[in-house]
């Protein structure tokens, strides 16, 4: 696997109304985009940080991903996410070498990025996610 | 506060013997550092990925902080380490905001950093940590 950076880390919140301004008036970063992702039952914010984002993740649903986990763990740093080019190649090569999937294949996530995510059984406990922007921005 | 980028992702692991080849041959990072630091009973191995290091983190004693979060929660992401400046203005700064901190005051962490953690319970489940620099590297 070839990854350039940290693209960003994912945070999971009870409320984006509560943890917005905790972010910027505490931490003083700037929110730049809040966007609803349906396909994954979740409502984001964006801040930069350096090259790494920070996704704040709400549950827009108490049955999605977020909001069981959490129900079951709390508020917290949910997964990060690696910057890599190829995506489906490097899927094909890390599912060779024993990494178990949960994405055989990409899916568009937030922000438009080409994500799939690796299961946190076969990342010594770390959610992991790998993103490839192929957006003409 | 302001925050150049983030400095480190600490990750607590089991065992370094079989997380650095996982990190090493599966996602293709460089181990460039084995650290032991006495004080918070861990030994650490460090990766740059971009501008942020991954720190991974094996306990040395079953009650350090890192032993009992394995026991507790498992293998998996356990704190964010954000740079700064000024790092005694800053938590003076967000004490003052209403943030609890766990280090009144900077210590010393890996790699000679001066760092402070800033508690769970005021920073929407995140264990945080602030990194200055003031090594003439």
């Amino acid at each position: 696997m070839s990854i350039s950076h940290i693209e960003h880390i994912g945070i999971a919140v009870k409320s984006l109304d509560e943890a917005i301004p905790y972010y910027e008036n505490v931490l003083g970063l700037k929110c730049y985009n809040v966007e609803e992702v349906k396909d994954q039952k979740v409502k984001t914010a964006f801040f930069m940080v350096g090259q790494t984002k920070i996704e704040l993740l709400e549950s827009t649903d108490p049955e999605g991903p977020i909001g069981k986990y959490i129900e079951k763990k709390g508020e917290g740093i949910h997964h990060i996410a690696f910057a890599v080019t190829n995506i489906e190649d490097q899927l094909k090569q890390i599912e060779a070498q024993g990494v178990r999937l949960i994405d055989q294949k990409p899916r568009k996530g937030a922000e438009g990025l080409d994500i799939a995510f690796l299961h946190p059984k076969s990342t010594l406990g770390v959610l992991t996610e790998l993103c490839e922007n192929k957006n003409n921005k």
